[in-house]
């Protein structure tokens, strides 16, 4: 059984300092961490500094919000874990309905079983794979969904790992 | 035979400022028009604003800037044509290799049959999609390839459609 820890609200002001910290353009987007628990992490972003010629969330802001969502629930759940880097290799978007307000991004948290199988091969080979979907709603209905495949590299066994 | 217009200097500065202007994240990341002829449009983004956790380039301004590009190369082949408002309904990005280095994302020209038929589609129902492919390198190598299913709508057909 993954053991869930509860997260602490410095956990996730940390989750925000370091994502504003590492990647300058979450600072210009405006994202901030909204909420994490046992369904997933959510992350919100303003619709101002992230709008498209049709006043409207601009898909490269979507996708990104997107992505950023998934990078930061591996971040939480790895939080108890030896250090590791985590990168994307691979994702895919559907732009289903334009988002016409401030977009919240969430990642669900994955199955128990592939979360098991992603703890037990990073312990096992210092490197794993996950697929975690994400979801943003516009309006009460699904405006894009987001898939992405992350991995994550324990830092001491592969120091000069940069698989992207 | 599509009738390929040479663009001017001016062409460029245009749909760098539309870009600018239209889209605010692209002055937060950068983003600049380097050339753009019968291959195709590239756009490139400086490594600094748009760093990761690694010191590489973020994986969400490498898909947006690779989006950019295809939205841009549109806004180009269409700039003869009635005004069209040009949306992304689907994309996939899959990260080969780190960039250590500033961004260029090159949107191939689409070949001439697909590019023909989109214009056909987009004069006749004053709606078409077409699919894009975008790649940025690393290194000399593809670092980064992006698919896009871009759609194009007639403004004075579809004056209020939204479909992202």
């Amino acid at each position: 059984m993954t053991r869930m820890v509860a997260p602490s609200l410095e956990t996730l002001a940390d989750l925000e300092r370091t994502l504003h910290t590492e990647i300058p353009l979450t600072r210009a987007m405006g994202v901030s961490v909204a909420r994490f628990d046992a369904t997933g992490l959510t992350l919100r972003a303003p619709l101002e500094p992230n709008i498209n010629h049709k006043s409207t969330a601009f898909g490269g802001s979507l996708a990104t919000l997107a992505t950023l969502a998934g990078w930061g629930l591996l971040q939480l759940l790895l939080r108890e874990q030896p250090p590791v880097t985590v990168v994307i290799q691979e994702s895919s978007v559907q732009y289903l309905l334009p988002v016409a307000e401030d977009m919240q991004a969430t990642c669900a948290m994955p199955p128990a079983g592939e979360l098991e199988k992603f703890l037990r091969n990073l312990a096992r080979k210092g490197m794993a794979r996950i697929e975690l979907e994400v979801l943003i709603p516009a309006g009460g209905e699904t405006a894009v969904k987001f898939h992405g495949r992350f991995v994550a590299l324990d830092k001491h066994r592969y120091p000069h790992a940069q698989p992207v």
